[in-house]
């Protein structure tokens, strides 16, 4: 027989979350059953208020709970340096770091024509909405893979045209790294980007 | 900065799951703003029925939704043997065999005093609530671990002066083992547990 029908359910919608698989989700089910009651009421209501809550910040276009998010609107930021990320996980390794003190922008993915994943999927009008003569630079941080790669050339054609300067992270031997190990793309890159000691 | 007030609570209880850190929990976290707010609302369902519909089974102790869950309710069943097993993960790797016909007995835990549980803490009571004279053996299943071991001898001491015979799982190599790699005491019980062939 196996779980019963309510177990069951819950376990599903474990699976169904990215890299819990249905043994791990059997095991998630049967712990809940374990916690207080009000611990699972409040874990519930945190799935329903964070999909409520959450929208895009108009102005980046990152999670936020406002309409402007806190870092959009923190004036010692300095809104002439944009860093285009594809996702939060980037721009939260970026702050993580607490040396970049300009403005971010979002594109919510990269351009992946095979996906079906264009320029009107991402959020590149609203890029250019805020470049209203203020912005200088245009720092593209997509990861450096294909795709993103792809996503860098696009943005660069698209803005430079507007009179902003447009550059990317820089590619390299990670720093720690061994040469010999080091894959043959990113030692020609390391090579082409060499820079004056 | 970081997440959102609303995500942040969202992760940490993700976070609080076993075998999920903090990375998985913020991942998890995201991947929800990213599901159908149906879906959402679903899951948060899910998570309060599973642990209000649940309730254990008055005979085995398994977790049910009925008050006599479908196993004890099944007269092909064999009342006459009961299978004493730690928890459900033990009671659904025996049931996945599709080979004991028997009942369960959940004993919800082991004997280990160090983390204060004693027999008042299992299903003890209830377990010799069941032996009522048509319960001709009870196989004790629990885990090979010490506690596991301490709990089959304890059980064995309670129930054989009752008059029904007690048998434990047997011990030996793991079918497909390899002899050399087999520890100790697996080898010691292994010879002490020797049959003819």
């Amino acid at each position: 027989m196996g779980l019963t029908p309510s177990l069951e359910r819950l376990a599903s919608h474990f699976a169904s979350l990215p890299s819990i698989g249905r043994k791990s989700a059997v095991r998630l089910a049967y712990h809940v059953l374990s916690m207080d009651e009000k611990d699972v009421q409040a874990f519930a209501d945190s799935l329903v208020e964070a999909k409520k809550n959450t929208r895009l910040c108009t102005v980046c276009q990152c999670f936020s709970e406002t309409e402007i998010c806190p870092r959009c609107g923190d004036p010692g930021r300095d809104a002439s340096v944009l860093m285009c990320v594809e996702d939060h996980r980037s721009l939260e390794a970026i702050e993580a770091l607490h040396e970049f003190r300009g403005q971010y922008h979002v594109l919510h993915g990269v351009l992946s024509p095979m996906d079906g994943i264009g320029p009107e999927q991402l959020k590149i009008k609203e890029l250019l909405a805020r470049l209203d003569g203020n912005v200088k630079e245009v720092i593209i941080a997509t990861n450096p893979s294909v795709e993103g790669e792809a996503t860098a050339m696009y943005l660069g054609r698209l803005l430079k045209p507007l009179g902003v300067k447009v550059t990317r992270l820089a590619y390299g031997l990670p720093v720690g790294g061994i040469l010999e190990f080091a894959d043959d793309t990113t030692l020609l890159k390391a090579i082409e980007g060499r820079t004056e000691v």
